[in-house]
């Protein structure tokens, strides 16, 4: 039988939901802008509305329900965002239940980055594994671990918190009270922040984007950058196949066009620290979804859960 | 119905066996050296011999099954050791099936750190939680990972390689290619030589036990060695803390009594690494059943074994 669900990718900036089929077919996408500064019953609503706006669309198959990421430690049985750095308005209410009164319909919350991984895993880079990481590079790095198919939690809902693994022991100091924490090394704020170091910032406040357009022109110190970036992700890398050896470690995000320019010393890092790597055929790649990965992996959800009740 | 089910542990120095409950009591055990300079086929001889011994005492109940626990990584699907670095003369043989066939019974081989991380989720100090990470101190650090009651292996046997996370990027150099693991800044092994580099061993070729002595004595260069061992037990710790958000993180093995010289450097590390651990009730404890846990955990094999099947 035909079915669908709806995926919804809530973010500090934009609120993106899709209606899915089970094969991982887009049927119907709406987006909007989240508008945090409009407070909790505002993007309660928005959320409620654009699920509504999917379903009035009259797509064929049965209706299987809704999954939601969110940035923030979610507690999976009780359907509450404990902790968000962009929408601290959704902490500790009762979002789930909230959500699935106003639309008469089952709900999943998921973490954004866990999301992306388990899309990843369904329909993207690692549709021919069941085990994998997802590294996340943006403003921060998040994390999303998948193993046999499913997002490991952790017995808070707290796993995956991979941009916070020490890489340099006494590195660059980070807001979650650590120092030398992956994200402080290799994420795109990480990025301009080494090239500011540098002093190859073509113009006051540069993004990730013009320091790759700098080092693509032939500018050493700006792939000088890269290069750090990559040893970071190579040392935190290693660590995560000596611990899984999962088959496959993929990476998203804004700075992935910089592949070429981070990659080999990434992978020459990797190959030191890591005799699993070296003997065994793991894979480190670019995820394939994109910005879409977390919204598919949210879609997904309301399947994976149905499977279980089976 | 009472069943018993048989455990091995292989050692590179001693063999032991024990007979073991479905509740975890300990039947009957019978010990001998492993010999490994007499080769393999004695060696296995042996290990078939300390089962049938075992089983020859008339134990009262239904015969589940032998587990044996083995220093090296598995091929679990294939019951065959693929690298030992103490019995090398067992690896790529098909030695699963050999035991089965001079026993006629079912045997499952483990990896010696997992089966110890099992035994101590089964009836040791994580009987409580089903998630643990263990990591067991000796020559180096090994280390098993328990999820939902089940060793995580990774695609091809090699996951919890622990000892060989990086603590420390340009630090001492491993065997295994990397400079800074775990097991160079943290094994029983690492606590000689850092003493040797303090100057404060009594004698030559002192043992982690002499520099524990040292340290009980009030010497504080020897104290100071064990701080720098928490420190880096204490990255390592948050790195997994951050990555599973499991409850509870055992340590085992011969540095296990200098606890109190080394545990106040690892926690406070592990609390500044990890807002995991600072904002949840995660445990990192001592291990509880010794030597003994890979025993229990191999004996233990048989009986999960059977549930998969029912």
């Amino acid at each position: 039988m035909t079915e669908y669900s709806i995926g919804v990718d809530l973010g500090g900036t934009n609120l993106r939901a899709a209606a899915v089929d089970q094969d991982g077919n887009l049927l119907a996408q709406v987006s909007t802008s989240t508008s945090p500064e409009k407070g909790r019953e505002y993007v309660i609503n928005e959320i409620v509305e654009s699920i509504q706006e999917l379903r009035s669309k009259q797509l064929e198959g049965r209706f299987a329900g809704v999954g939601i990421g969110v940035p923030g430690f979610i507690l999976m049985d009780k359907g509450v965002v404990l902790n968000s750095n962009n929408l601290a308005f959704l902490e500790n209410i009762p979002l789930r239940d909230e959500i699935e009164r106003r639309l008469g319909a089952p709900v999943i919350l998921e973490n954004d980055a866990n999301a992306a991984a388990l899309g990843e895993c369904w329909i993207g880079a690692g549709a021919d594994v069941s085990d994998l990481v997802l590294l996340t590079l943006g403003t921060g790095i998040g994390g999303g671990i998948v193993y046999k198919g499913r997002v490991m939690h952790g017995f808070l809902g707290m796993a995956g918190e991979l941009g916070h693994i020490t890489v340099v022991p006494n590195g660059n100091p980070c807001g979650c009270g650590n120092v030398g924490c992956l994200e402080k090394h290799a994420s795109a704020t990480a990025i301009t922040c080494l090239a500011e170091l540098m002093k190859v910032t073509p113009h006051p406040n540069p993004t990730a984007e013009d320091i790759y357009n700098l080092a693509v022109a032939g500018d050493q110190k700006a792939q000088q950058v890269f290069r750090s970036v990559g040893e970071a992700l190579g040392i935190a890398l290693a660590t995560l196949i000596n611990t899984f050896n999962f088959p496959l470690y993929l990476l998203s995000g804004g700075p992935l066009p910089a592949w070429d320019y981070f990659a080999p010393a990434m992978i020459e890092e990797v190959s030191r620290r890591s005799f699993t790597y070296r003997n065994t055929k793991t894979r480190i790649e670019k995820a394939k979804l994109g910005s879409k990965a977390g919204l598919f992996g949210a879609a997904y959800l309301p399947f994976q859960a149905q499977k279980d009740r089976l």
